[in-house]
């Protein structure tokens, strides 16, 4: 049964198409730098907000009532939700798809309930995934919904919250590499804390790192070849994260010896709710070899709290897939919308629409991406900024032939001076625009 | 000659006073935890706002004419000024104190001129530490405010930049150690960038470390010991420094191997606009061993520029003064007063009110501190909170005895349950107050 | 029957007594300027927070499980949930409550039904009331919860969300005159937009005058005295919410002719999320005969969302009572604690515990405010810092008797200044804290 | 004598010229909805930042030094910088400019020394402004630099600061006059307060009105036909100034019954300071009847200060002329480029780039804005989503004649429902792309 009958699939139409459900920019066959858009842009559905977002929030309850969903827990209603997901999916033409446990199936009264309801919906994603050659680009247990976690998980002061988070984990890497996934994310919902007076912090950064080298131990026991990810995020819903920014995360993996198990999944919100840009955490992690995989959406910067808008900013995503094409692509990650729509766009187009103009949005930034590194002008200023560093004084101290003392001896030859490069903003950002 | 002829040295007069300049708390000599005040405290007058602040602000010009000053930029001037410093510090009573080296002597034409003034009035700073006893907490180059450095120093896009800060920090050293400084600090004024469109950060970070190397290398060959210090901060002036803060502080240090070398010099302002409370990077630096010293003052959570207000908030400094004690002290470090009077504090009396209330503030807010701690009833609720990591199964994880699959094990095994023991935040911000 | 049967009534022992549950502070009887802390304060406990607040958040579900609480929406647990209230209140000694309709009585299936539910529920109340003497405070109709106000109440896109509301709001001022409440607030939930692109923002502003002058007239119609009241608040749950702060309410008023049947109730969190403090928002209101109640609690100044916390800063609370007793007190409004605690706080004493210290921190506030006008040297201070406009130029220019030309022959025979006055901001803030 | 001899007058090449300095979309004569883009645009140059920006920041002193500055306070250096301004405005394109007193010529020893300097510059402007036909879009005073303001000027706790303040603004006014300057805006610099301790608001405010009264006095005196201005800003330098947003503005004017004299100068990066976006502090200004002008730059929205960045987003300038075309454009006011460039921008030519990127932004934004209107399909979203106001129970409400009572009995009458209207900012934004 289809409940999006009036959809046909999604198809590339170009810029002037008058139909609202199609594609104008992403072509997914199109070549850009040789390589095919589809797989620049690895894009991903999350399950999350998109198959189980009901609208609600502090203020207020459900408004997204879906006709297949039936109200109840069972498994029957989890398993068609995913047919329905799927058909979303395929009709969308999306390749990946991202989920948490307990997005997908429903908790039963005991973990071993739990963990065999997960597997009954397991066996119709396989399904449904085999049908549609649509992949899963990671999975990740919810480790922060349930009252057992409200102290956190792995840094939670009950033990036996631990615990439970340690057995979540592992049957989530199991179907995660059941069902060829190509990551495992842990984003550290409640790892963090509501304030310090009553927080050992100490202990609990420890237990994080034993929480995550147990998993990596158990990822080799089982051969998961899959990237292990962690997300950074400063705050909610905790008052404070450990994992707060790329710093933080990369820092934690460095204290505790995990760098060369763990990458990160960056966020666009995330990187802002944090004061920094997405183009500063994405070149930030990537040239400590730390880029993974990006959660793609757009915050509110006059909100402060993760409105999980979809990414629309063309200026936005070109930002980010000229630091993804400067430094290689995103390899086994991908770009994963964790995203939602609003609470008031009710109508089920609304999910299409939300999805369309994302995917449009990056690949448009994509080809402006492409467009402004082969034009080569604003790479050719940047040269030019720090042409001093390659020849002369510049190279001698590159290359540790100088001392303070050395280079006080050149200094106290050279008259004063200020640096004759201009910052040129203004003319970075003109050339910019000329590309949107 | 005196010019604060009217003001006699600031005495402990006790909570009842009338007098405005007197210390209502701090009492240098009294015993806390079986140290002094004076020792737990270590206070430092800042060179840079007390004695060179203008009141000059982005919309407006210099406010605070000082009677001593002659408006040249002669030595003798700059002499004449370490004195009235030190008849200032001599009153308060501050044992310590900073400065950059440009605060106290006049740049000159040329780098050679620039050192021999430096010299000339470090001679006048040599006599007045003498005199009256006060010592350097530490010294610091100025490589942000001349235009040399518009687009940072050891991370410029241009290499002489680099060269100049090299020689200015060399001398700065040679002149802490002549000093007996007991710290060296690095602020990174503007190491970091206005936009990422013109900026090669891998190349700028690799300079920065560098460039501590350096810094490194001369202090073992002048047998310099104080302590190295970064400062985080995250912006302003520039858009993104790169010492935002604690973890990106540290990060940096572990990537670039300076760990050993290195600690944080801490600042409340900072600590907030980098969307961090004071105490937790404080809590942050001193689990890594990284707590060096601290810049004291407070910001103004609803603006989002350094205010670099006077510390006067008594729940700040009771919290920053229990994480100090809980760590041991703040070592060779101090509470620096990197805090200005407002523009408008047009008498010179202000410089003495906003000093009397910051040491009064922290003088409370280690008396506060030392009375939570004796009265234990806080560490009790936290230590009850944690008693489940004591024994039995907390216990095994923390000493390495489970993975994954043993504790799905027993997660199996284990009812629904939520955690039984309560946050209690309310209860813990009571117990605070009682103390308050 | 008893939920709360271990707990004493709560009784003033003071500031050295051991007793977690007990005030240190709040001595109802005892007198401050002529009045007691009772009549001053007027606290009123709200039934939103206290006893329906679950604990829930966006990223997990609740986890306050009241023993009270038979999970039904029946009548009858709604009238047992009063019972319990009270027994709360009294214990606590709270001489007033505030209420949403939805809070106390069960939505029915039809209005009517809802309406009957209330009035049943209404009914025990009252029974509740007078048996205790707990006094209404206000009553307000909860416009954005249920899914009809998705887009708003009274300034819906949708014409039947303003009918339902209008009848939503006709009932509950009827119940509020029953039960004797002394004003009626309008918090304004989803009376905003979450953007621009679809709103008209026009016909939104007039609709919502149009409501508010329908709730006039039917104030006069009943003969309903209470004072009415709106709230400002940025943001949250909507992008912008029209009543963003109290200038934004005034000029609301002033535009659409409500001035003379509105004051404000003014919240701290709402301030500070507005980019105010709260002793601004507080001053602001009383200047322009617009300060009506306030909602007592906290926000964390580092984060972008409104936490609602209790309030404990001694420092906010003296302000809150400087302004207060500086302009006669609160009226017929309250010191309403629409504060919530943790969703970790899940023992039930940490309802006392949390009203406990927020009315201890309030009764501080009033006893240091009190202190600090009887002192007399801070508006001494202030009195000087305008001397010049008590006599001569001042004086003229006050009375109306000048131009800017008849100020600017003034001016062109006086001779460069600068003002005299000192800001003084450092002793203002040490004479402050010798009151705290 | 020409200090952009290199430069030619700065024409329209269209989008696809390879020349730095030429427009790619401002074609002055081209016409948009029946006016020319000169027209709807009115482009403004500012004397302060562009002629006398020196790249000073908190940290560090100016690095724009221009050959044409001789460095002194002369006023033959004022008339030539005169001369050199035009030459670049003229070459620019700009049809207007603004100025400060301040910002055009010295300030002497005394007032009268000061008008006759002023008035001698006056004289250059007058010739170049004859020679070229650039007109005076306003004028206005500085009534903050000068440390006889550091209280404020209007509100200054200091008479004889107001009573200067109002020397200024009447020779400002009779010089805006003469010039046939088209507004006259007021910018509170320092009208606001650091601190509530020491500060009388009311006092301040009623002064504010007074002093504002005069103004619309004097200009009656004199015939000055032009438009008041007052700007909105909400801090800096001042922690609070009074003039925060558009709100607290129009309520300023309400209450001192200045509605009928003065607009809104509204400002993209004081908007956002404000936690508002330029498109809500535009529409609620016009709404009001208030919107006069605009300041056309550009903030960061991750840094907390006035960054006054070129405006060169076109999503934010097609909001931005969207808002203005629809309330028919921007009277007498202009596109005031209230910006500068950044301080490591040290080429003279980085003022052409500003400029030109800015002109180019905006016009693409007001391109835009009119196809999206042309288009309609956004609008017909809106009416569709209104629609239930336009007949049936929406008109009944509208046209006056329901009361609550009436209303209750129609929800009484009506089934549970929730709107039927999605809110579909999804589409919309999907809209808005197509145009981008």
């Amino acid at each position: 049964m289809s409940y999006f009958s009036d959809v046909n699939k999604i198809a590339y139409e170009g810029p002037d198409t008058k139909n609202d459900l199609a594609f104008r920019h992403y072509d997914a066959d199109a070549m850009v730098e040789g390589k095919t858009m589809r797989d620049h842009l690895r894009f991903s559905v999350v399950y999350w907000h998109t198959f189980r977002g009901t609208g609600a929030d502090p203020f207020g309850g459900p408004t997204l009532l879906r006709p297949w969903d039936d109200g109840s827990n069972s498994v029957e209603n989890a398993q068609n939700r995913v047919r329905v997901a799927f058909e979303f999916m395929e009709k969308l033409g999306a390749p990946y798809f991202a989920f948490h446990d307990i997005d997908i199936s429903p908790e039963g009264n005991t973990l071993s309930e739990t963990q065999n309801n997960f597997d009954r919906v397991v066996e119709t994603i396989e399904e449904e995934m085999q049908r549609t050659g649509i992949k899963l680009l990671w999975g990740t247990a919810n480790l922060f919904s349930h009252p057992r976690y409200m102290h956190g998980a792995a840094t939670s002061c009950n033990a036996e919250s631990f615990a439970y988070a340690a057995a979540q984990v592992r049957k989530c890497i199991e179907v995660t590499k059941r069902l060829g996934g190509e990551n495992y994310v842990f984003w550290g919902g409640r790892e963090g804390y509501q304030n310090l007076w009553n927080t050992d912090m100490q202990r609990e950064l420890e237990n994080l790192g034993r929480f995550f080298h147990m998993a990596v131990d158990y990822a080799n026991e089982i051969g998961f070849k899959g990237q292990f990810l962690i997300e950074p995020k400063p705050k909610e819903p905790t008052k404070h994260q450990y994992d707060s920014d790329a710093a933080a995360c990369i820092n934690f993996l460095r204290a505790y010896d995990l760098g060369d198990h763990f990458k990160l999944n960056i966020e666009t919100n995330h990187a802002t709710l944090a004061g920094h840009t997405m183009m500063h955490e994405l070149e930030y992690a990537a040239i400590q070899g730390a880029l993974g995989s990006i959660d793609a959406n757009r915050g509110d910067l006059l909100l402060g709290w993760d409105t999980d808008q979809f990414p629309t900013d063309i200026y936005q995503t070109a930002r980010t897939m000229l630091v993804l094409l400067k430094h290689g692509g995103i390899g086994s990650g991908g770009v994963n919308f964790d995203a939602k729509i609003r609470r008031e766009s009710i109508d089920i187009h609304d999910l299409y629409h939300a999805h369309i103009g994302g995917m449009d949005a990056f690949a448009r930034g994509l080809k402006i991406a492409a467009a402004i590194r082969a034009d080569g002008q604003l790479q050719g200023l940047v040269d030019q900024r720090y042409a001093s560093w390659k020849s002369g004084l510049g190279a001698e101290i590159e290359s540790g032939e100088h001392s303070l003392t050395s280079l006080e001896k050149i200094a106290l030859e050279t008259k004063a001076f200020q640096p004759m490069e201009s910052g040129r903003q203004e003319l970075f950002e003109n050339i910019v625009n000329r590309f949107i």
